[in-house]
């Protein structure tokens, strides 16, 4: 069973979009059994004909996102009913729909909107509870085969809904795949080939495994594909000897994932005081369903004047210390602790350029403290001399492992 | 001249990551007049070479990105050496610097970094300053005609800077296109047919231009590429005439980076108390180089206790109006405005869900409040029944352009 991703939309090949509907559908399809065999983007017009034509040549099912809407360059449903040779009829109910997601919204129905009513004979609808275009389902013959073609909409607020309550109940009956197990573990602050070094022969002869590496801003996951459990559990079992409580099983989950989860079940809450990341860990510690019974708050005291002003940091210490430095991070990490009544509190300070540093402390240099109600306030220096973007992702992925790490070991530091 | 770019990689295909690189190249290309035609993803392994034959068959020029790593999923320069028959060989100033990155860093070099230092005859190489694995820049020859690819590494740290150092300089040598002028307006808070209605008319009577739409999260761009000014510049006029400060030419800068550009011209400085957008619109001002000029700092007042603790909301009014109200987000407002001793500030406070919500305000309620020194703190009531990241992103588009907007009227605000 093949199936294709074609992405349509010519903003995604000008670089004005980025496509996460790819990413989207596969983390959905897998747990289906179904993995995307390739995936191609099209401007909007006549090259989404071609690639449907040569999608259909290789693939059983595929899924084209994009160009339902109601301007005039939303052309995929017109291609395919052209491609499949099945016509396109006005749909009534289809029609009512729109007109009702308008009164809803006390607007009228711009008159452009009805040329997503028309619909390729045969096609099934897919409602869609966030937007006006609906989604399609249509089995179609191509060489003496049959195809599943599905049309998603564009925008994520429609796609993602559809998704989950109209595509994958559908998908789950249309022939669940056999199970396929994916497992992927990840280490943060080693290098790709000191990972894969440690682990490759091991992995090399672990029998029925699909196995590798990726490496992104600081973290190499390591992914093993397998139809049997006795692999993936003897890789764990492995991963954990040679790495210790640096590795953790991610599963595709973020660093912020894991912190939220093992925070929770263990009743820690955190606080943060953020310079150069801007406010980047809080962010990712919120955008976790159940932050709110672990994170409390956080600063970004982005100013000088604001990390005394908001957090009560000692003037004269970054006076004297600079306000990039060592001792300015475990205070301020130290004055989230005791403001917020944390258990655990993480704070950054850094260049995150391209203007400012010193000669000793360059644009790229950035303090991480951690400090732990009861214990010694850590802190470490690290230098990444990064575009600004990537160095704040970056250490904020080594300030999370680190409560990560801390967390882990909680009850024990609380026992010693 | 037509462009392909291939990015391999089973990660991406599995949804483990986001493919980024497709945005990055075109924003790249795009000044130098290469449009990419045409994207596809591919697993590692064989199908790198199925993709490029069918690349190399249909474009001119080949950008492939990832598989040049260490480890043994990485097979992208054996498949191309393969594909256009030019034989891998050992380059030793290659291996030299592998040695030296790894020496600068104190580290050994691991054996499996040597098959990086092969490279197929006749290939030269673009610099890594960030990571081991060259880039490859190589003329082919295929069914009689002349081709370009173009192999660059996967993580994003090493291509971007190779991009920017070695390919750029590269390309601009081989060969520049006419300009062509691409020009973006933006509209937060309006829907996709609603932008149109308005202005698909006029744009359809304008000669010389390519126009197209584009809606997410909150935000319609309407997208004019010509090779002329003046189509440009009458579109330009007629938006501002429809919408009036409504719109704002974003050429695919996101607001933030109006805000913070707006905001320094003005010499405005800003500050946020954010409760469900959790540190977001924190983070995406300081993700723009010279937010320090604008930006003093921020609170997520993440629990009730921190509204009080740490903006020094009063409990009585959290109490009597409860937490997520129009009146405790004024009060955020005014609050930061108040403790930052900044001109402007914007505060947050909703149910991001899923748990949370009462009755009259269900999960998907926000109230957003902008406080302007010397004016009324103004507070408007949203619902966004999202999911929470989409959610949360919603907020800080109309978060970050109520603050765009005021910016833009400052003065008279002032003077009023």
């Amino acid at each position: 069973m093949k199936i294709e991703v074609i992405n349509t939309g010519s903003e995604i090949l000008l670089g004005n979009t980025i496509n996460t509907h790819l990413a989207t559908l596969a983390k959905e399809l897998f747990p289906l059994g179904f993995r995307i065999d390739r995936q191609a983007t099209v401007p909007d017009g006549s090259a989404i004909g071609q690639a449907l034509r040569e999608a259909l040549h290789r693939a059983d099912g595929i899924i084209i996102t994009g160009g339902l809407g109601p301007t005039s360059d939303d052309v995929t449903r017109e291609i395919v009913a052209e491609t499949i040779q099945a016509p396109l009829e006005f749909h009534n109910t289809v029609w009512q729909s729109i007109k009702d997601f308008f009164s809803k919204r006390n607007r009228e129905v711009p008159e452009n909107n009805r040329k997503q009513a028309f619909v390729p004979r045969g096609a099934e609808i897919l409602q869609n509870s966030h937007g006006t275009a609906p989604g399609l389902w249509i089995r179609a013959s191509w060489e003496g085969k049959e195809k599943l073609l599905i049309l998603l909409p564009g925008p994520p607020r429609e796609l993602l809904p559809m998704l989950t309550d109209e595509l994958i109940p559908r998908l789950k009956a249309w022939g669940q795949r056999p199970p396929i197990i994916q497992a992927t573990w990840s280490v943060i602050g080693m290098g790709e080939s000191a990972v894969a070094d440690q682990v490759e022969m091991f992995l090399k002869n672990l029998d029925n495994v699909e196995y590798g590496y990726c490496a992104r801003n600081g973290q190499v996951d390591i992914r093993l594909i397998s139809d049997e459990k006795t692999p993936i559990e003897s890789a764990e079992k492995f991963f954990l000897e040679t790495f210790g409580t640096r590795v953790f099983r991610s599963d595709g989950h973020p660093i912020e994932s894991i912190v939220i989860r093992d925070a929770a079940i263990k009743q820690i809450t955190i606080a943060t005081a953020e310079s150069c990341t801007g406010g980047l860990i809080a962010h990712r510690l919120t955008n976790i369903p159940g932050a709110s019974n672990v994170f409390c708050g956080g600063w970004v005291a982005y100013s000088a004047a604001m990390k005394a002003g908001m957090l009560g940091i000692d003037p004269s210490l970054i006076e004297q210390e600079g306000v990039v430095s060592g001792a300015v991070a475990s205070a301020m990490a130290d004055a989230a602790l005791r403001h917020a009544k944390a258990d655990m509190a993480v704070a950054t300070t850094g260049y995150a350029g391209p203007g400012g540093g010193t000669k000793q402390d360059p644009v790229g240099t950035c303090y991480i403290a951690w400090s732990v109600k009861g214990n010694k306030t850590d802190c470490e220096r690290f230098l990444f001399p990064l575009d600004r973007e990537s160095f704040k992702l970056r250490i904020t992925q080594i300030a999370l492992d680190g409560l990560r790490i801390r967390i882990c070991s909680h009850t024990s530091i609380q026992q010693g």
